[in-house]
């Protein structure tokens, strides 16, 4: 990215010399993006970041018009980039259902097979959990979706990078990522839309200049997209290891928690889940207490997107009865650059703290 | 910014430590961008650039319905990122007026004054025009609009850091900023709204996590927030000198074109102007050929977010009649470091060129 700071200024839109550089780096960002995602590079929209995306599609929708189709299907566990923009389109006379997941976080296909109708314009549910890391069936409600006419699309944020995530496997119109989840930088994310802008089948909700075929309007956030770019081209080569690696931390983290903490529940122990992010509850612990007394480590309650709200996780709901255990849980989540070193200590820490509770219970 | 690409990877949602650095960074930041506008920082909203800005305006109005005050107006020249979502608005059952300019490309205030009427939601004037420099009479169009209740939103992404901005002053209830066009980082920029988000008048159209105020959800682009942060520190450091600089330097450069270019013509000669826009007409050069010949220079026939449009400038259209005469216009736009001695050689070549085009035609 650094050269795009520091030496190129151009304006991919520009018709000069320095526009024309700015515009192969952006189409060398845009094939490394679509390279990993298994797209053509005219399928893929450069935007904000997943959030953006995501309003891209259910704005469009919403200009688009209820017609005869007003209905849209989410699931109970998406992100709020995805449930607001749900109740966005209620107040402008969606009808809203919503998709139950089992108690392992995953969506009911059978409850989905009665849920999307021959009314249904849109099926939105994410590739992956960001809290809970259990992974959706996407590409069956893909097809649940496309067998009564609708369009499928999923946020893959969190997916991005920690899976293997193929559009066209998936088969679904629509996919959201955002740059930040796989290293890259914030601020850049993009939309895939199956056959490129010429395709898209809404009203293109962002106006102004014709930047990414009409749908992205606005000057491109250059050296973002090229290191947008740049992160995609790296998860794609060292894709096997990453994972490999991942997956063996996660099951040493695990395995430790279940030897330190035989109380701990591993929420959705059986669900297929991305490896590097793993929800805890300690029946004795509030995750408040765990958080404030290990301030050095950057780990939390639930989505960051959600820290302002006081109410619990509407993830947890879906999986915990005990609003108690609710507010015993943490998410954990790692890198592949993490060491098992790290993880002794960190559980070192957590069980002193419970003791020194204990030990502070005792007295009173 | 480096700091926030290379070590600092909070995001200011998180709770924890990270997080809340990077929290700190993005309200200083907010306090850089308010204090060169004069503004709250609580009336800053981070957004990815002006289009983005000038969207959330239009699409929240839009969503709010067009109730009794259904007409909205916009100028003639604005730039596309104001024209298109106006006529997204229009799609959708607004009424649009256009405000027309006199031939110095300045909105016409007794005009203004009977468009705008009690059926006016919102009235959007660009500070100053991006391919001619023309500055508008913005504080009387807030006066004329808040006079008929309307609001008054004003593009302001070509003025800042090029004349005084005050947003107070002008007593406009938007206004929109892209970061690039003050050496800051493309692909984030603001949008100032009177009295925060708290008392945002319209539908919130982007929606998702509860990111500025709910404006504009999505993880924040730290570094880029914090770039624009300090591209605003330093032009409001650096004003006066810069813009004195840069006026003299376009002093210089139109006598010079006048010298060397006896019919050349001067656009919008006797309105106020931006320093360092200068609008040229050469009578016998057509802009693509000058464009063309001189691949070394950055400069263009119109704006960059136009470059994919076949027909002709839309703003030229406005005080230029004869259509030879605007394929003959190019727009120059230089920065304070530029040196005289940069104008002369410029001059020449363009003079060379002329010599070189006449001598071809006598050849014929």
């Amino acid at each position: 990215m650094q050269k795009y700071w520091a030496d190129e200024f151009g304006n991919p839109s520009s018709a000069h010399i320095a526009g024309r550089r700015a515009k192969e780096a952006v189409a060398k960002a845009r094939k490394q993006v679509a390279e990993l995602i298994n797209c053509q590079p005219a399928e893929i929209i450069f935007t904000s970041g997943a959030t953006e995306s995501n309003n891209l599609v259910f704005l469009g929708l919403l200009l688009s018009g209820a017609g005869n189709r007003n209905k849209i299907v989410v699931s109970a566990i998406e992100h709020k980039a995805v449930l607001e923009p749900a109740k966005l389109l209620a107040k402008h006379g969606f009808e809203v259902a919503i998709l139950p997941v089992d108690d392992q976080g995953v969506v009911k296909l059978d409850a989905a097979a009665e849920i999307i109708d021959q009314k249904t314009s849109l099926l939105s549910v994410h590739t992956a959990n960001n809290e809970i890391g259990t992974i959706q069936p996407v590409k069956e409600l893909a097809a649940l979706a496309h067998a009564k006419g609708a369009y499928f699309h999923t946020d893959a944020a969190q997916a991005l990078g920690k899976m293997e995530l193929n559009v066209e496997a998936i088969d679904c119109d629509f996919a959201s990522f955002s740059a930040h989840k796989i290293y890259g930088p914030k601020g850049v994310g993009a939309l895939f839309t199956r056959g490129g802008p010429t395709r898209w089948p809404f009203e293109k909700p962002l106006c102004g200049g014709g930047q990414e075929g009409g749908l992205r309007p606005g000057t491109i956030n250059v050296p973002g997209v090229v290191g947008f770019g740049e992160a995609c081209k790296q998860v794609k080569h060292q894709f096997n290891d990453t994972v490999a690696k991942l997956t063996e931390l996660t099951n040493i983290f695990i395995e430790l928690l279940k030897e330190k903490f035989p109380t701990a529940i591993i929420n959705t122990p059986n669900a297929p889940r991305l490896p590097g992010v793993v929800s805890v509850s300690f029946p004795n612990l509030h995750g408040d207490l765990l958080l404030s007394n290990l301030p050095a480590y950057c780990f939390s309650r639930g989505s960051a997107c959600d820290s302002g709200a006081i109410s619990p996780s509407h993830v947890l709901k879906q999986i915990i009865n005990n609003h108690d255990i609710i507010d015993n849980t943490v998410r954990f989540s790692f890198g592949k650059n993490i060491l098992e070193d790290d993880f002794v200590i960190f559980m070192e820490k957590i069980k002193m703290l419970l003791n020194k509770l204990s030990e502070y219970e005792k007295d009173l």
